[in-house]
């Protein structure tokens, strides 16, 4: 679920198949109305007051919720002074391509949900989604369908972090030589509240946290998860975060993973849980535990140094009161760096018998190099030694109608250097910046190798959960150090998962297969919103001539703007 | 000079003109080409670091020097990541309508300088003039043609204002409610340098200052004017703030006024002058005291009460050591509410003999009340109780092509009841939203009359410097009161000055007069960037139909954006 590049272009396809979608409604689906102002706002989304983006006056934005095979309009009014918006759109179904929506004006997005699910919605231009520009879009199956699982009731855990400093800031700071990097996040949020300077459970620590004192009808006030006793319940949890990777436990619960990215996973049970940004995942929790007591939610920071504390709040059992303490301390996050715990987890993941199955065979493999690199004393990253660096024309509109200008027109490396040493820092850390496309065959059978390696300093190699645009992909398997064609032979070709998200490990490797069916142009691309920032992410295209009637306001700027404009015409 | 609204139209006769005069250059002309990045970047403006817009790394801007005659070709790109730009441009001689420049757009501004004088540009979409958008443009006389009066030297002095909280979270305060005003500025620049929390005459005041420990090279050390004894300086003084009135002095130095907004006056000496927001003048400076010391400069507030330190700097006389304290104190700021001493300044300017005079009558009058209101409990302010709402289409386009749903089109009021009462706050302090326009009839003689009010608090009435794009209009007379019929016998028709921007006094008029010759959409507004974000402005439209093209990427963004997309024709 996530994050679209700003300007990269999207669904059209869809886009047009949507519109049909509202004359051919089907039988029970319906449109979904939705009218939507974006505007900076001030808000206390951890009991210090900062600007975030809101939308009609909320943060996060209101949550979209819809049935598989419904369509979702949303006419969304840009009321900020001076900044243009991206699209925030739902993914793997459908995404638009456009230009930015400038302000005081409005931009009508219809699209088609037609997957039940958890997913999440959220700005993709600049670092707005550092902003708080998201919030929360669960699809439910279709009238007369049914989930795979039982539960008696959901509640929905929408992740994210938060930090004091202006996004304006810290996209200077990404900017800058030398980089000033944007740091830890002062506090994580779940659903968009959590407590800088104090805790919600400080008397269990001995830290120097004082025990907030909140009322509960403040907006960093934690929203409790009350629940009966001897129930199932659906947490629908997904991450937004801009930086972290997350670790989410229920002190005394087990969890049962059963939808990862909007796809039913076979069900397995754990403890505690990763989710990374851009992930999405539904877990069933049963309520079998003392019922006289409440119990800790926390969910702590993985894969970096935390300097963060964890976010928590409580499930509260009826008819205990919501204000007493629970009778242990909240979780405790697994050791940052314990990443054969993370692992684990992703290696449970498979799909849920009877889903599609990834083709035998690709046509096409690329793989993609992840390296921190430097252009000039600027600090980037680069995919095959190439920093992505977006250009003002959306790549829709420009290769629909073949402007050789708007972007690099050779395609970009397919693989690296077999003697590249992914274990050392790089020998020569520079790299250049580029706006190529991969394009791809429209049904064709597509790998992606994801390869980590170290960064620039020596011993570093960071975590990064590449997400996927317009497509769902199988995780073929993860694997340590250089990939190779050995490794193939590992590759999960019976039940791997379905996912728009995946993560690659540090020194590892993660294989990907996709079928590419859904025209357009799609960014693929590492959902850390500074590393994004800093180049680290792909363009993909496929099919775009058979894609129909771009909105015109989706290409009234960049090159597509300065061509098509035709006063006279009027 | 100075701030043109959001979208709001503007040259394009002027444009075209400008465009030919590439063509025609009379001989000696040039095309003076620059090439812009403009981007956030980290500065100390006043010692304390903070973000600042910047053009080529430089804070303020470039300084852009020509002659009258030339073209100014300025190729703008827009760096910054999520936000448009307005167009910095210059006014009075030219200025563009148009769509915001989106991130990562170019757009070429070309436009004559025909009137040689002190001018500056600056940004004006939401308040990116207090973001630090910003710099000075200084025409020199035609070749073979000379100034009337001598001088041996000049300096530069663009004042400026400067708040430590982001202009997004300004821009926020302003749009709450209840109204969160932004305060006094926590500094005030000279060429974009300002101390905070030390000050470099200390040691005369009883304060509790500190001293500046400064080397010279900082980003936030004054920049000193060094000078030759018994010489004459021209300074050129031009004030960008965005909130504050000022009144600048040099200590023990007389100083004679000979231009006002880029025209001739006739010379008057004076110790100390007021300068408001968009205005700019030159004054003479003759270097006739002791040499062996050096002078303070002072810039003070005027008009609100002063909560910011006086910016200050030297006149440092050869040979005499830069860093060597004056003898005497910094000239003090008159008091804030001394309006006598502002008005005795104001009318003692009366344009150069020789200069254009006003026609004796004219064809129609504006009388437009300027009150603060309230709208469902957000301030604001109005223009005979409007308050200006820009549409994201911009004027020029809409008008130029029809399309009436732009903008509201039946034209604002000309003139208020007879029973308000200026002296009191308004019975009933409602107030609309609207975004009509005036429309003026090409070449007509429109005369203005300003009347102040009191605001929404008893016994207040505030300070409003009113800029005029596109045209200088003659400043006909300053009044007490409201202005009636028999106040029209004051005017002064006989040597008036021509000026774009002139202040209001609390509870007074000001009558002004112009011809309304050149064709465009134009705005009119209080130069005080909150107040015009608050609604105070007025847009006015002549000769539209005139205009010639208008550059495609100036109309694609609202309705014309639409309208006039047509990629099928490719």
């Amino acid at each position: 679920m996530g994050l679209g590049l700003r300007h990269v272009a999207v669904v059209v396809t869809c886009w047009i198949l949507m519109l049909c979608s509202v004359f051919e409604t089907s039988y029970g689906s319906k449109t979904r109305h939705y009218k939507w102002e974006v505007e900076y706002m001030f808000w206390s989304p951890d009991c210090k007051e900062s600007i975030v983006m809101g939308i009609n006056g909320q943060f996060p934005g209101p949550t979209i919720r819809a049935r598989a095979g419904d369509t979702i309009s949303v006419e969304l009014t840009n009321k900020l002074y001076t900044e243009g918006l991206g699209t925030p759109w739902a993914d793997g179904t459908a995404s638009i391509s456009q230009c930015p929506v400038n302000p005081g004006e409005t931009y009508l997005y219809r699209f088609k949900v037609d997957k039940a699910g958890t997913y999440f919605y959220h700005g993709h231009l600049g670092m707005q989604r550092s902003a708080g520009l998201y919030g929360s879009l669960i699809v439910d199956v279709a009238d007369g369908e049914k989930e795979p699982f039982h539960y008696d009731g959901e509640f929905n855990l929408l992740l994210s972090d938060w930090w004091h400093r202006s996004v304006h800031e810290q996209e200077v700071g990404l900017s800058s030589r030398p980089l000033r990097w944007i740091g830890e996040p002062q506090t994580l949020l779940i659903n968009g509240r959590g407590q800088f300077n104090c805790s919600l459970a400080a008397h269990f620590s001995n830290g120097s946290a004082e025990q907030c004192k909140l009322r509960g009808n403040e907006q960093c006030a934690p929203q409790i998860l009350h629940v009966q006793p001897n129930k199932t319940y659906r947490l629908r949890i997904a991450s937004t975060t801009a930086l972290a990777s997350l670790n989410l436990a229920v002190k005394n619960h087990k969890m049962v993973v059963v939808e990862a990215d909007g796809n039913y996973v076979q069900p397995f049970e754990v403890d505690d849980m990763d989710i990374y940004s851009g992930e999405s995942y539904s877990v069933l929790l049963t309520t079998n535990q003392d019922p006289s007591h409440n119990y800790w939610i926390s969910a702590g920071v993985r894969g970096r140094k935390p300097e963060t504390p964890p976010a928590l709040t409580l499930l509260n059992y009826h008819p205990t009161s919501a204000s007493k303490i629970p009778l242990s301390p909240p979780p405790i996050t697994p050791r940052w760096d314990d990443y054969d715990h993370s692992k684990s987890f992703s290696n449970k993941i498979f799909a849920l018998m009877g889903s599609p199955k990834p083709p035998t065979n690709f046509h096409r493999r690329l793989t993609l190099l992840n390296t921190q690199n430097t252009i000039n004393g600027f600090t980037k990253w680069a995919i095959n030694n190439v920093s992505l660096t977006l250009p003002p024309t959306p790549y829709l509109g420009s290769i629909k109608h073949g402007l050789k200008d708007a972007f690099d027109q050779n395609g970009p490396p397919e693989n690296f250097s077999n003697e590249y040493d992914v274990m050392k820092p790089p020998v020569n850390a520079n790299t250049t910046l580029g706006s190529g496309v991969y394009m791809l065959g429209l049904n064709t059978t597509v790998d992606v190798i994801l390869q980590n390696a170290n960064a620039i300093k020596p011993n570093v190699s960071e975590i990064h959960p590449w997400h996927l645009h317009g497509h769902d992909f199988w995780v073929l398997g993860y694997g340590e150090g250089k990939f190779t064609k050995e490794d193939e032979k590992k590759f999960n070709l019976k039940n791997p998962p379905l996912k728009n998200t995946a993560v690659i490990f540090p020194y590892g490797w993660t294989a990907l297969r996709f079928v590419a069916d859904n025209p357009g142009a799609w960014a693929f691309h590492c959902h850390i919103e500074p590393h994004l920032h800093m180049g680290m992410g792909v363009v993909l295209a496929l099919g775009v001539e058979t894609v129909g009637n771009i909105p015109n306001q989706a290409l009234a700027c960049g090159l597509t703007g300065k061509r098509f404009m035709n006063p006279k015409q009027n």
